[in-house]
């Protein structure tokens, strides 16, 4: 039987697809997924998944085929993907999730068209006027840290703003567990009045509320790494911005360590003899453990994983889709935003 | 006798001050500055500089003390320094430079009151809308990368944008003597269409500029670290947040590697053995050598050191001020900026 706990997979896209999704759901099954109940149904070509679903005998016994032969590619724009997209893997595992059929689409493909038909079939939730991005990031208290919006607003109001507040609370809620998650609004400086015009009426509307979010004020860059609030909220251009330089620097820091590791015979010989706790550190800063941003404020889930991750990265993905089926995230955020508006329109801030 | 290499130096300002100023300029003028011209202009306490100076034969011999016991605080705001600010330390190291006994000034002191008051006693060069501070990143190519605005201007239009390419342009080529330095424009994307309203507009012009300046496109925040470009222009908001966010993930990264390389008895052991490549990393990672952002756009300018440093990364910060004194910094960006704006009424852009 089809629930909620049934996850719609775009089974097309993705650099390496079908090939990574069809093993990264059974990596999932054998890891994370081991006992869960999860179901899927996959939407793509029944002919190329046939070879991978007999060498994958864990998914092949949760798993519906859809057939399509339709995929978008990863150099579609937006509304390219709109106009001829229809019937295509993306939409038809958008579609699903309209229709009931599942709680939560996952797609590694194009993030643009992925967004433009989420939009279009799920549409926002009532009283959000965009959905944002929301992806993890690993601090130094050896957590995560949420960061929204990552790319899907580039031009974000202060009403805009404090929607993600309330999206990304709730979400951190349900994946990490935590009662009372911390918010804080990115900024240039923590004192008061520092900021741009947006952020310092964020801040005003925020620091106003009394829906019992635990809003810490402002935060700054260095804050998304050290892990000083659980949920870090700021608009798409910033957010997105703010994410690709933290991926470059741990880029840059890490090749400059494997660069003096290696940089001759010895220290390339007691590298070597240091080799277990350089494989656990690879471990703790695998890329793959951050995969999956989630696509929230629309009337169903849609997580988006890396175009070019592995099976591994995608069964982190699918794990981020599992904790959200299985909590009341849905659920919690439409109170919350019925009362965020509800306040809106007895403090008249946004009026 | 007083010229151009003068160095006008607010003694008081920063967390350890006079002691790091003193202690930074003697380590300056025995390492990157021995042999050159450098003098020194020193504003501050004299009774509290006399036996700092004793220790620090080098520098005696090429300063001169102005009295003052007047100093600006960390925790002033730029309209408090304002109002009670005049005849502090700051104030008057700033008002050598405008006076034309120095050529630049340098201050660890408090970034918000060095601002306002470099604005109001040096006045932004004709046609500049507004200063803009400039720091350096280093990137995997083992350069720099110089990035602008990182905070002095939140709420930036088009205009501003295309200027701050232009002096950081000018200021790389200053610094780094590179010909032709490489300008792209911070985006959450690299393909046309991408971005907010005003990323798009700056692109737009100065994709028609005909100024010369080797400008690549749109650039994404893991550009910086990568060095894909020279000079990263974006806005002082989005700026400040990545250059802050690139600090927290060099930090993240770092305690990552060295958690692991002290993990135990062995890998401590084996790290140990390793101590020479680790030094050498250590080097190449030192904050201090990226101490020092720069306002550009000013007549006269003023090198503001990080308030926390030491004695060496106050050392790196004297060593951009004389970079800059020797080149033909301030001639170049005048032309330029003059072309530029000859420019903007020719195809009425910005009208």
């Amino acid at each position: 039987m089809l629930d909620g706990l049934t996850l719609s997979i775009d089974a097309m896209g993705g650099d390496d697809a079908p090939d990574i999704v069809i093993k990264g759901i059974e990596y999932f099954l054998s890891h994370d997924g081991e006992g869960r109940r999860a179901r899927f149904l996959l939407h793509g070509d029944a002919e190329k998944l046939a070879p991978l679903l007999e060498a994958a005998p864990r998914t092949r016994e949760r798993s519906e085929v859809f057939h399509t032969e339709h995929t978008i590619s990863m150099d579609d724009k937006p509304s390219q993907a709109l106009r001829k997209g229809k019937g295509s893997s993306m939409w038809n595992a958008i579609a699903s999730v309209k229709g009931g059929q599942a709680g939560i689409a996952i797609s590694a493909g194009n993030t643009g068209a992925l967004m433009a038909m989420s939009k279009l079939q799920l549409r926002a939730k009532r009283g959000v006027q965009r959905p944002a991005i929301a992806a993890s990031w690993p601090n130094l208290s050896g957590g995560m840290t949420v960061v929204l919006d990552v790319g899907a607003n580039v031009d974000c109001d202060a009403a805009q703003l404090t929607e993600f507040a309330v999206l990304g609370e709730a979400y951190f809620r349900a994946i990490y567990g935590k009662d009372c998650p911390v918010v804080g609004l990115l900024n240039v400086g923590t004192e008061e009045g520092k900021g741009n015009t947006v952020t310092k009426a964020a801040h005003e509307r925020m620091s106003q509320s009394q829906l019992g979010i635990e809003y810490k004020g402002f935060v700054e860059g260095s804050d998304i790494s050290a892990g000083t609030v659980d949920v870090v909220v700021t608009g798409g251009f910033t957010g997105n911005i703010a994410l690709k330089t933290a991926e470059g620097t741990a880029k840059l820091i890490s090749t400059f360590f494997s660069q003096a590791l290696n940089d001759n015979l010895w220290s390339k010989f007691t590298t070597a003899l240091n080799s277990v706790a350089l494989r656990k550190l690879k471990k703790k800063m695998d890329p793959r453990r951050a995969n999956g941003g989630v696509f929230l404020g629309l009337n169903g889930i849609v997580v988006k994983s890396h175009g070019g991750t592995d099976a591994i990265g995608y069964a982190t993905a699918l794990n981020i889709a599992m904790g959200l089926a299985e909590s009341d995230f849905q659920v919690a955020i439409d109170a919350r935003l019925d009362a965020l508006h509800d306040e809106d329109d007895n403090i008249g801030f946004f009026a």
